[in-house]
Formats: structure tokens, sequence, C-alpha cells
């Protein structure tokens, strides 16, 4: 099996996190932060340690990891909480995921908000000046930018949107989803409120464990309820951190596996971790190029990329190309990628695209075996 | 470490449990549901099978089964979503956790909804005539029930309240997290809509899994958007089970880990299970029984108890009892237990109680160094 569906999910995952989990939860997988004892303790001592490493990933001592299951609940936390203090117009890049898009559709459907497009050219430029002429036109409250897109990879410039933002006030988001762990952004700026990180991809962590970094000072209200272990007299969400929003039993042996992965990047830093990963890419930019049935779509020679290209196969419907790929052995993953609005900026909706993603364990191997599929596509078409 | 917490998460899991989760995660971990290929599928055979087990353990086939991280979560989706849809006479029984009230608290604040108490008498039987009466006064919209306190382990008669819940048209929802895979229940029966389990206490699974079991007809409004991996162009979430509820990327490593536990519980026997747990809870008993300095709390040998047990110790505020039994290696949970209403109802708020939760794999061992434990204290009184 060619795994090109690292966008999806890292895998495999560096050994150090399967056996973190594995002997973490047996020797102290206990319900960390509610006991006293010392089992307890230890599985506090080392979920703090996490926090810690990804203040130290991210640059960001002075702000607040708050753990969520996936970064799905995460971005809805703070954005409907954002809202429900009264954010009425919201800029989005035309790259949001479903988990931002779908969200942001339940408040426009009851009319609590306007959402509106950050101007993005055809060549795939951000333009700053006519983002700036915007906001000039209509103030933005609150503007959320995935830090590379999913369906192309294609990173933003994520300090000069927010350091625009700032100026006028609005509150900011970036969606590290595909970034964390993998392009060095640094969190620390006063002009990033937000920042969502995904465990289990660019984090190389396992499922189920997630969260976000977040200026303390900017508090939203909460939106799921529940314990916390702390103050459990009060009937109303704790007002510290990370209790306020951090409800239920934390992800113990989910936040082992990502202890391990977050010292695995930094023992091989987050440097050969972009080099590896780019190499990549550009293997697989030269392999494609290759075959002249595939149009890649969305890439241009001026702008920086994630591991992530998205392709048409010509005379093949994209989200029906998954099973061809399935039977040659080459895990990819087709269709609208949960981000539909993506597709209509590229122009690939409704039918949507294959995509391809490496990683920094992608291998010769995996090329190899992605090569004959080609080949064997080349054949049938 | 004598592990007397079992109520907090039960410790250690079944052998097999970290086994499954170790070797599936790293021969499986791709994104189910997502991709096409044979990994994901792999993913996606095992989470259906899973499903198909939890519909067996609860004997109810026809049910939807519905992933989610925790059991808060679960609880927050379900109790929002029918509050949103219009319900306002709200009855829940005396001893919800944080997760239901903290929850209710927050609609009720805002005026949305009314909440009520289900009356259970002082010897703890739930007053099945007073509840007529009361839900003759003020109609049920919603009924909720802990199917087994977290503070005193006292079983509730779900079936007897769900019954006349549904003469008045309610929607009702147990929660089961101190019960799934321990008290039988037939979660098939027409009178229960929604049963929340957590997978991390009673079924012996990991943390990160959990999620309800949901009478397919009795859709609520989402609260928590994202992708779904499915109908991606939709910006509404879907219509269908369980997508419409299952947002983001499910925890395939925790799965995994409670695919092995429900298959350990069915070959173990749920008679057998609670058998054990209930020899323990006496064990405990008579152990307890022998220190005169220690009250056990919330206790009635009429009623039908799991294996959890709150004492206050004479001349020891329970909050502060932590530490005291920390330094003898006994893990107990002390003060609150996140469920203040079931301490004013026992008598026992704001100090809380210090809570014994005994599970199958409690050993003599424990029991010994508990012993010791509290020579020690009876020593030092």
């Amino acid at each position: 099996m060619a795994y090109f569906d690292n966008a999806a999910t890292t895998y495999p995952k560096p050994e150090c996190v399967y056996k973190n989990m594995d002997e973490f939860y047996r020797s102290a997988g206990a319900n960390a932060g509610r006991g006293n004892y010392q089992l307890a303790l230890s599985a506090g001592e080392m979920i703090a340690e996490t926090r810690s490493l990804i203040q130290e990933l991210l640059h960001c001592p002075a702000k607040q990891v708050i753990f969520e299951p996936n970064a799905t609940i995460a971005l809805n936390l703070i954005i409907q909480g954002i809202i429900l203090d009264g954010a009425t117009n919201v800029y989005i890049s035309p790259f949001e995921h479903n988990a931002v898009t779908r969200t942001l559709h339940h408040f426009e459907k009851n009319g609590s908000i306007k959402v509106h497009l950050l101007k993005v050219s055809d060549d795939l430029q951000y333009d700053l000046e006519r983002i700036r002429y915007q906001f000039d036109e209509v103030k933005p409250d609150f503007v959320i930018v995935s830090h590379a897109s999913n369906v192309i990879g294609l990173i933003a410039p994520v300090e000069k949107i927010f350091n625009l933002a700032k100026k006028y006030g609005a509150v900011t988001l970036v969606d590290m989803a595909q970034t964390a762990g993998l392009v060095d952004l640094n969190v620390g700026l006063s002009t990033i409120d937000f920042a969502v990180f995904a465990g289990h991809k660019t984090l190389y962590g396992p499922t189920g464990i997630s969260g976000f970094v977040m200026n303390p000072e900017k508090k939203f209200q909460p939106v799921i309820f529940g314990g916390t272990g702390f103050e459990s007299a009060n009937q109303d969400m704790p007002n510290s951190l990370p209790q306020r929003y951090e409800m239920g039993t934390l992800n113990i042996s989910g936040i082992s596996g990502l202890n391990a992965a977050l010292k695995w990047i930094k023992e091989t830093t987050i440097e050969k971790i972009w080099d590896k990963e780019q190499e990549h890419r550009n293997q697989l930019l030269d392999l494609l190029a290759q075959y002249p049935f595939v149009r890649i779509v969305g890439n241009s020679k001026e702008r920086r990329y994630v591991g992530i290209v998205s392709i048409l196969i010509e005379g093949v419907s994209s989200d029906s190309a998954g099973p061809i790929f399935d039977r040659c052995n080459v895990a990819v993953r087709t269709g609208l990628q949960c981000a539909p609005l993506a597709h209509k900026f590229i122009g690939t909706h409704p039918s949507g695209t294959i995509r391809f993603s490496v990683n920094y364990f992608t291998s010769d191997k995996d090329f190899d075996e992605l090569k004959q599929a080609l080949d064997y596509i080349e054949m049938e078409l």
C-alpha cells in the first residue's frame, strides 16, 4: 500500500508515538486532574509537559493551550463563542474546510452574521491591497484563515493578513490543521488570537487529540458545558483556563501519543521535517508531470505549499477515481475533501479532485507503486 | 497503589484493549470513512463492527450508535439539540452530573427552560407515585436520568420512570456512563430515546471514545458542525445517521480499544462482571464497617448499587482527604465528584465525600492496602 493520504491523517506515526501510547496508558492510565493520587498526578504532569511542548513548538509561551478531541470541535467552540459574543462580519479565506464553513452557515442562515471571502487573485496570491479595501468597506469583526489549504496545500500569509485585520480590531483565528509542526509560524505574535491544531495530522500524533492555543485575554462564552474537576459547585463553567473549555475526561491515551510526537518533532526539527516533505512534494510533482493525462490544479511556482497536490485525470471523474487507485494499492483522497468552498474557488466543484499528500516518511517504494498505478491508468485510458 | 477510582476511569483495562489499540493503530491507522482505499476500509469495518457490538450489548439492534469523544459532548449534543427543538420542562434525577446540570443551567439562566427534580424519597427510592403527580402538575417535555449515581452508585429504575414519562410524550435520555456493560438494561425499549455511554468507564475501553445510542426517528438539530466525509457540498449537516452528529475525524485508535473491550465483555459476560463487582462492593462495605470513624452515606440495603461507595470520615473534611489516602498509596476521589446536585440531595454539599469505586479487577491486594490505610488513619485520628 502506497500511502498518499497524509492530509487526512499522517501514517505511519513515528515509532515512539505507538510505544509511548501503549506504555504510558498501561502504567499511568488513571484520570488526570481529577483525583489527587500519584497515578493521576503523573498523568497530570505528562499533560502539563505536552502543553509546554506545544507552546515551545508554536513560539507562544504566554498563550494558553486548550485540548479538544478534534480540530472540528476546537473550531466550533471558538467560532460559535466569538459569534455569540457579537461578531457579525466574518471574513474567511476561500479555502476553508467544512468545519469552518458549515459552522458559519448555521449562523448565516439565522441572519446573525455575514460571511465575506478574502480576495485571492487568480494566480493564488492573497491580494492584501484588495483585502484592505474590503476591510475599509465592511469592517471585519472576525477573520479566519486556513494556514494551508487541505485541497491544494497553498500556504496563506497569515501574519500579513492578521496584521491588517488587527488594525480594524478583528478577532483572528488561524486553522493550523495542515501546518502545526510543519510550517514554522510565530503563534506568539500579538496579532494571532487563536490557533487550532490537529494532533493526528502534521503533528504526527494519534487520532482523538487536538486543540487550540489562545490569547488568555480573549475568553469567549462556552458552547459545551460539563465537569471540569474544578470549581464543581459552580454551575457556570469556570472562568479559569484551560478548564473553561476542557469539558469531560481528557483523552490521556491520546495526549501521551501526542507528547511523544512533539518530542520527535523537537528532536528531528521542524526545518528538517519541512525540507523532507518539500523534497517529497517535488518528487511527486516530477512524477505527475510525466503523465500528459494528469492536470495539476491550484499550483503556482511563485507560491509556497505544504505536501498536498490536487490533480484531475482527463476523462475520469474525480469522485469516482478512488476505486481505481485502490485497485492499484495507492491510498489517495478523491472528491471534495470536506472543502467545497476551495473547489468552487479553483473551479473543480462539484466532482472535486484526486488529492495526493506526502509526509516526512513517504518513501521511494511509495513513489514506485504510484508510478505503477499511473502507468496502469495510462494504459487503460 | 491500590486503585479505588474506577468510577473516574476503569484501571487497568483488560490486556486485549491495550494490545488491540497498539496493533490495530500500527497496522491500519488510516482515516476511516474518508478515503476509499483498503486501509481506510478496514478501519471502517472495525468501526462498523464496534457499532454492532454496542447494539448487541445494549439489546438495541434497531437503534443508531453515534460515536463522540466523551460522554460530556454526547450529553451536550442531545440536551442542547432537544432544548433548541423546543423542550421547556426538563425533569432530571437529583443525582445528575455537571455534564447535565451545567448544560441545563445555561438554558435556565436565559429563561428558555425550567428544570424539575424527580422525587426521590429519603430512603433513596424513586417515588413513582409522586413523580406521576409531578408530571400531572407540569407536563414533562424531556426527562434525563443517570442510570447510576457517580457519587453513591444508586441505580435508578429507568424503565419505570421512562414508561411513565412516555405517557406524557416526553423525550427520554438515560446517562449510562456508570452502567453500560455493567448493569443490563434493555435499551431497545421504545420508551428509551437516547442512552449515553462512556467508553473508558464501565465499558473498560480507553479514554477519548464515548457516544450514544438513539432512536433514529428522534433526530434533533445539530449543535456542532463540520466535515463528515459525506455530502460535502451540502453546507447543512447531513440528515443521515450517524454522519449528522459525528463531526471531524473519528478516534480510530480509541475505537479499536473499545472494540476489544466490548469483545472482552461479551466473552466474560455482563452477568459475571456484575457479580464480581458486587462481590468487591460487599468486600469494600465489610471492610469499611470495621472502622467506627467511617460513615457510609447514601446507602440503603433495599436498593441496588453499582460498585461506588461514598463515605465521610469523622473530623476530616472530605475535600482535603485526598492527600491522606495518597500518602497511603490508595487512589480515591474526594470532594464533589463533579456532581454538586447529588451532594445537596444526600446532605454532603459543599465539601463532598470520599468516594471508593471498585471494578471487575479489584484485588485482595487492593483491599489489603486499603485496610492498612484505614488502620493508619485510625491511629492518627
